[in-house]
């Protein structure tokens, strides 16, 4: 192995100084550190100088103690699923892998909560609490770590009905930048004692410490669940659905949104004949009558709105063919232009404003020469556009950022913000005095106090 | 008028400074003084120096740059119903009430949340809010300000299903220590656009900034109702029911407990026959079918668990007339000692924990003189004792505060919080070292970086 080349100038001090504590859970190898620099996004990858496995909270103090005492980046790392190049490490530095802290510690089904190490992914824990009956309701596309998931503040399908990681974690561990160890939150349902640390964890990127262990809320399992999938005229008319449907309570486990250009892309990959209309998903959970009432009020909602197709599944089998197209959308985007992966924004605005965020930037989209295919978490007023362009090619990546600034300014306009589950990382950091103005400042104040040297992630989210 | 003698050195000079902008809503009055230093704490009062009456977010930053110029203390007032000493001055100041500053701002039904100023009442607020079907859930005992019930992090009896103030602001108008103003969150229904400001300063209690306006959630008022009250042999077979309940996820729009002692206090007050044994008040919500589902299952769990007695609303005249009993509550334990008014206590726990806890509280409270009454959210895992002491009497005083200080250990040995909806102020600064540890330091720092000269409501939550 040749000596490998350090961005960091204290990456060299930082690999002598955890070798012993680490073993060979530290390594400077070039495959495990372009392993740890790229994740899911579209940026160009920046890896780091260093990646160490750690197993336990204690040595995640350890490490970040050392790191903070020589001044080198620490970039927390999950399951690499994040989006917006919160795994970059554009500093060198050391990324902090933490996917083997995957330790379920408590379920506590009369509380309906648990306590998990960060490094459990969400399947991983459903398939644990699959014999309580009880599950964790956050739904998103990746195999995602919760660590990671609370760090982006992640939320899905679901979140119109149990609300994002916002809502559901109550209690973290957390190391700070220099070691110490810190409990946030804990077993209450609600708490007035103090400052709301935990919140403060929640979205933050690991620019603040490192989450270790969180204390989660889970759900019993609906009793009964129904699936329909409704076409309307245009976007407005499936949004007056929503509003309504909203409204009234339904209890909507999910209400997603996709449009025509989505639909065509659905059509062709899974051999469907959906209209090729805009279209939403739902499904209602509760007892059986409740399921049954909401149904027919949310058809009789659909109906009056100018539904042009109601496809009600009449068994579970069903649901579940409906929902596999649903879930196809990535895919199926992706098939309308071969060898081209696409980029996801990740808009989100009040409820009523969508159908003017979405009539107006399908119209910047319709003066460029890029494929943009819509699918969106309805419920919550978040839509994702797959751009579907060339990194390679500069006219393409031009026309791609017009289109994800114009809809991120769009969408502020609308009272809306850049950002509804994907979080800021490198990729939306240039948007964000636009959305909070004097308050970013304030986040600085806070990142200030608690990082004063500027370890943990550093040039994600903001700029000092 | 006698000039008035000023606690704070720089009161006289915040006079001067301030007279001019505010005129005659600016006051030195002892009368005014003593309305704004006691609130609803058994505290002794610790009047301001000063009051000022501010109409607009424009003077509240004006006030408080001329206080943070002068180190002057600035204590938020809204309609002074604190329980814990939050609105207290022992170090002198400026009172800023903000009860004029009552104006609803925006309501907007198709996207179901509003914008009003701090100092409108949750009341006020549901009133304004009649006509459009929606309403605001959060609901306490008291007439509180909504700035005020954002700064305490309040909760109340229907936080089981619609959650607390934590839950339903989506974000805030917050004037900085310096004068800044910042406004936090949006209207979207949720972001992970870096750091999540509006729940760092939900529970703040004053001590960060002044909240000026508030975005909050807005529902729909349910299609049915349905009210029941059962009694139980124990403590525990009531918390069997809630939790079994929880799980089967029945649309719970309030469950709330009373202990032996509550319910003949109840019955003597009230004049009603009802067994003296626990009882849980239930009020399931939800479209018709869903909610008579919901309430055979509810008997059937309660049944299961040992009920005595369950007595079911056939009309909204008979549900009211359960929900007065559950309402006479703290009148009916007060009137077990004519002249005496009681302080609450607050705790928190896991659900689970609610009949250990409550079992060892009440052996404590056996081996005193005092009666204490029960009444709580079992939903929430969190119930008040009504401590029947008379301040004036030392050693009945001592007595309380023993009941009051094992309770809160008890609480946080089972993994709960000192307090679950009335907040720190003074009266529960001494418990949150040992709720928190090494956190509270953290609390600390991120005082010190937001109000480096310390005026923003000084002495609350902990000392620096």
């Amino acid at each position: 192995m040749t000596a490998p080349a350090f961005l960091h100038p204290a990456a060299a001090a930082a690999l002598a100084a955890l070798s012993q504590l680490l073993g060979p859970r530290l390594s400077a190898g070039q495959s495990v550190r372009a392993l740890h620099g790229a994740g899911e996004s579209w940026l160009p990858a920046a890896p780091p100088d260093l990646v160490a496995m750690a197993e336990t909270t204690e040595e995640v103090s350890q490490i970040l103690s050392t790191c903070n005492a020589l001044g080198l980046p620490v970039v927390p790392f999950g399951a690499g699923s994040s989006i917006e190049g919160q795994i970059h490490a554009p500093l060198g530095g050391l990324s902090l892998d933490l996917s083997a802290m995957s330790r379920i510690l408590r379920i506590s089904p009369e509380d309906m909560d648990c306590t998990v190490q960060c490094g459990v992914t969400r399947q991983r824990l459903n398939e644990e609490l699959r014999a309580t009956g009880l599950f964790f309701p956050v739904d998103l596309g990746a195999e995602a770590t919760l660590g990671g998931m609370a760090s982006t503040r992640a939320s899905g399908t679901t979140t119109v009905r149990y609300g994002s990681m916002r809502d559901l974690v109550l209690g973290l561990t957390v190391v700070l930048p220099d070691g110490r160890i810190v409990k946030t939150g804990g077993r209450a349902r609600k708490s007035s004692a103090g400052y709301d640390l935990t919140h403060l964890f929640v979205g933050a990127e690991g620019t603040l410490g490192v989450i270790t262990e969180l204390t989660l809320r889970l759900f019993g399992q609906p009793e009964a669940r129904q699936t329909l999938l409704c076409s309307f005229p245009d976007i407005a008319a499936a949004t007056t659905t929503v509003v309504a449907s909203l409204q009234c309570g339904l209890a909507l486990n999910r209400i997603e949104l996709a449009d025509q250009l989505q639909m065509q892309a659905i059509n062709a990959w899974c051999s469907a004949d959906l209209p090729v209309a805009p279209a939403l998903w739902v499904e209602l959970v509760g007892s059986p009558p409740a399921v049954a009432h909401d149904l027919a009020l949310f058809q009789e909602l659909a109906t009056g709105a100018g539904a042009l197709r109601q496809d009600i599944a009449r068994t579970a089998d069903e649901a579940n063919a409906l929902w596999r197209l649903r879930h196809s959308a990535l895919y199926a985007s992706r098939a309308l232009r071969p060898g081209i992966k696409g980029i996801s924004t990740d808009v989100c605005v009040p409820i009523s404003a969508l159908p003017d965020c979405i009539d107006r930037i399908l119209a910047v989209v319709a003066e460029t020469s890029i494929l943009a295919p819509l699918v969106g978490h309805a419920g919550d007023g978040n839509f994702h556009l797959v751009l579907l362009f060339d990194p390679a090619d500069p006219d393409e990546t031009a026309q791609a950022r017009h289109i994800n600034a114009n809809l991120i300014r769009i969408a502020l306009e609308l009272g809306g913000t850049c950002t509804g589950e994907h979080g800021v990382g490198l990729g939306k950091k240039a948007y964000l005095p636009d959305e909070h103005g004097p308050a970013l400042d304030l986040m600085r104040q806070i990142k200030q106090a608690i990082d004063p040297r500027g370890i943990m992630n550093p040039s994600k989210i903001f700029d000092l």
